[in-house]
């Protein structure tokens, strides 16, 4: 089948994309992570976020190990074509592999008296409960 | 002076971090940009957006050509340290050059019977009117 959606893309010179995950309803920013070609357009297939792993070098379907699957309510497109923003509800409420709502959990305060990052949202779940099952 | 908060990220290797820019009150995520260090920085001490522009090679004040400066309320570091989520006020409510609210205005959607990108989102102002005044 000629994808003309995914060929729309423009692709970065690994072949990838940069993604956004926004919650549905909270409207969080939850995660940001890469896509291939294939890892969207199974996206799309099964309405289910699958990323690529920079580190792992495969698909990664997000909540195969930790059961926090993120279904996907709608993909957009920005202007330039290069960045992938995706409207999603997350299973269990958990995006981060920390345990917390989002991964964007530092924020740029100060200690001691200097400009720092500072964690302000809480741990919802202990990690070892998310991948030792 | 020592930046410790900037050395905490993991800049790419080519010295940038990526950022998404989310609109305090309404959420929306608005665009996704480039910075290096000299950028975050600068974005810290004005309390504006600058971004890096990967194509013009330099640092890219945001609204420095179209007024739309980006209000900077809050700076936030992912769990990798590697991603940037800044929540800012959007001058004009316009931050994409094309005139929309948005840069993500290109749903997934059909045409002809087949998936495609639709536009969603309405123009609220002429490019020609943002930037040749």
């Amino acid at each position: 089948m000629i994808a003309k959606w995914l060929n729309r893309i423009k692709w970065d010179e690994h072949g990838l994309v940069p993604v956004i995950a926004q919650e549905v309803g909270s409207k969080d920013v939850l995660m940001f992570a890469w896509m291939n070609r294939e890892a969207l357009a199974r996206t799309a297939e099964i309405g289910q976020a699958v990323y690529w792993s920079r580190s792992r070098k495969k698909l990664w379907h997000k909540g195969e190990e930790s059961g926090h699957f993120q279904k996907v309510y709608e993909i957009r497109l920005d202007c330039d074509e290069d960045v992938v923003l995706l409207k999603v509800e997350q299973a269990g409420g958990v995006a981060c592999h920390t345990g917390r709502h989002t991964c964007f959990f530092n924020q740029l305060g100060s200690a001691d008296g200097q400009p720092d990052w500072v964690e302000v949202d809480p741990v919802l779940k202990n990690p070892d409960d998310i991948y030792n099952k």
